[in-house]
């Protein structure tokens, strides 16, 4: 066993720091058409559907590859060729839905808001009432852009009330804030392995509402995204189509573990609040300001404006999820504040607006 | 650190066995926006491209996910809409490309030979000869359904004779079978992290000439597998456009540094031969009859009939790749003799045809 290396911190929304044990769940070799890890696999998708509180409605379908993947795989398998959909956007990742749209054929419209201004459920509202077309909403949870928390419930129920589809990309938010389907009726959510699950990245999940995916037959623009041909495969076999990353997946079943263990979504939740609280008062007490106000801020990743700069763009972004914890936070602060004084910086105040 | 536990051999084509070194490459996080990540992507791409024998004319584009997702992105993205594509068909995975142009509606003609006879220069020739809207073929180098070894050279002297563009299915070949883009002209071949290379799944590649790739933007039909932007945006800044799976990655570096320890392709091809020679004389001393004659035979998997049956579906198939040697191949002999007398199987001849 090779000794491993000092790591520094990954202060960053993802690939992020994950505990040893997470990554000791990738020191052996599956046949991913064994009974072993097909119990594995079932178990991973099992507890996922938990997690998003869709025990009876809704079912979980893996697939290979980054956060992006399982995002088109869900707009190309849930939005028929005939559908319409509304984007809220508030940062690059509703951007480049945007963009997939393209790709898709499917005709889109995106409901644009800054990038530090939560989405709007009244515009997405006059929009419904105007454009009978539109068949589903798309919003993302927390938009790790800026870091901004958008009000999913809000937009969840003005989307139920004009009896339209809502899909939510939950990539950054998902196992650290709640979105239970019970309460905030979704068609589909999707997240990946390698945000506040904190397991490693190469594979993504949609949690799709049983009906709207038995629906789905036919519509999805690629083989490798096809969620619906995936899901019965899937369902038949407890395999996958296509070789799954059976390491990640490994992990990705350890951090279910240790996220049980820590309290499940509550308190992975709690942990990074904590963190966040931290981060944001320390920079504030150097004389930071943050792109946010509080409110606004989701305990995923704070935006901080840059000292004697003006716009959004001159910004840069701490993370604040990952196995990280109070230590880290202020080891982190510590560090900005000596390499502030290194570099003579006097003033962390950006110029006046 | 946990005891690791034991593991059997995986004797499959993919996931395969690899060995401790590669696995323990794996216990540190890398941030994917860092300088020494943006390193080990550029080294495992050159390395790559070294192995295909593309210096200076091929790049290599890699991808998340199973070797499926870079098939479908390298026909995704190098078909034109207004192409048409001769496949070469004589297994699942020839098909599975039929059914992935579908998806893609690009049209596309199967040639199709038995799964254990090799795809016919011959007929391709004819095919070229009679249907000049046909732009592309593609052909698998080793069918892993049978195990066969299909004749890209031919294939390739055809291809070029007629002005088409030729694409490779390398998956389950590459590093074992040599497949030099100086002497066999393609324009593009794909292949993954765990198979001949052993590393472990859930990152795949391609190897594109780069003028065809150039010609190629605007082609694809779904972002994620848009295989011309993410060779722009990885060219620009050496970084993944979407979350790579960075330990997936750091696997494959490690896999490549023990893959040229053996020898490059020759070594690591000559060890895999030796297994499969001890593995098909052992079988047929027990009196077991493989599918392919010897001159046919890849030595990535074999197909042997079961006893007492008539069909090729009545078949199982044992992997002579991975990390495994001589003595794991008669140590499967070994347990195969073993559990035939507990079964009381007296003889292992299929029934006469």
């Amino acid at each position: 066993m090779t000794e491993p290396r000092r790591e520094p911190w990954l202060l960053t929304p993802g690939p992020l720091t994950t505990s040893r044990t997470v990554k000791e769940a990738m020191l052996r070799d599956w046949g991913s058409r064994d009974a072993e890890f097909i119990k594995l696999n079932a178990r991973v998708r099992e507890r996922l559907v938990e997690l998003a509180g869709g025990q009876g409605t809704h079912v979980c379908v893996p697939l290979q590859g980054s956060g992006t993947f399982i995002v088109e795989a869900m707009l190309g398998t849930l939005v028929p060729p005939s559908g319409k959909v509304a984007i809220l956007v508030n940062g690059a990742y509703g951007k480049r839905m945007v963009r997939i749209c393209e790709y898709l054929r499917r005709p889109c419209v995106a409901l644009e808001t800054a990038e530090d201004t939560p989405v709007s459920a009244a515009t997405l509202d006059a929009s419904l009432d105007a454009d009978a077309a539109i068949t589903h909403v798309v919003v993302v949870q927390c938009e790790t852009t800026s870091g901004v928390l958008n009000p999913v419930e809000e937009i969840a129920a003005v989307t139920a009330r004009h009896h339209r589809s809502l899909l939510v990309d939950a990539m950054s938010a998902f196992g650290a804030l709640p979105l239970e389907a019970g309460r905030v009726p979704y068609d589909a959510l999707v997240a990946s392995s390698n945000k506040c699950l904190e397991g490693v990245p190469g594979v993504g999940f949609a949690i799709i509402r049983q009906t709207a995916l038995e629906a789905a037959r036919g519509n999805a623009h690629a083989l490798s995204f096809d969620l619906h041909d995936q899901w019965v495969a899937m369902e038949k076999t407890g395999q996958w189509r296509f070789t799954p990353p059976t390491h990640v997946l490994a992990a990705l079943d350890q951090a279910l573990v240790e996220h049980a263990a820590e309290g499940g979504t509550a308190g992975r939740g709690a942990r990074y609040a904590k963190n966040c609280r931290i981060l944001v008062d320390g920079l504030r007490r150097l004389g930071f300001e943050t792109l946010l106000p509080d409110a606004l801020q989701a305990p995923i990743i704070v935006t901080v404006r840059i000292p004697g700069k003006l716009t959004v763009a001159d910004s840069f972004r701490i993370g604040c999820i990952g196995r990280l914890g109070e230590d880290e936070m202020r080891g982190a602060l510590e560090n900005i504040k000596q390499i502030l004084g290194e570099m003579g910086v006097t003033s962390c105040t950006p110029a006046h607006r």
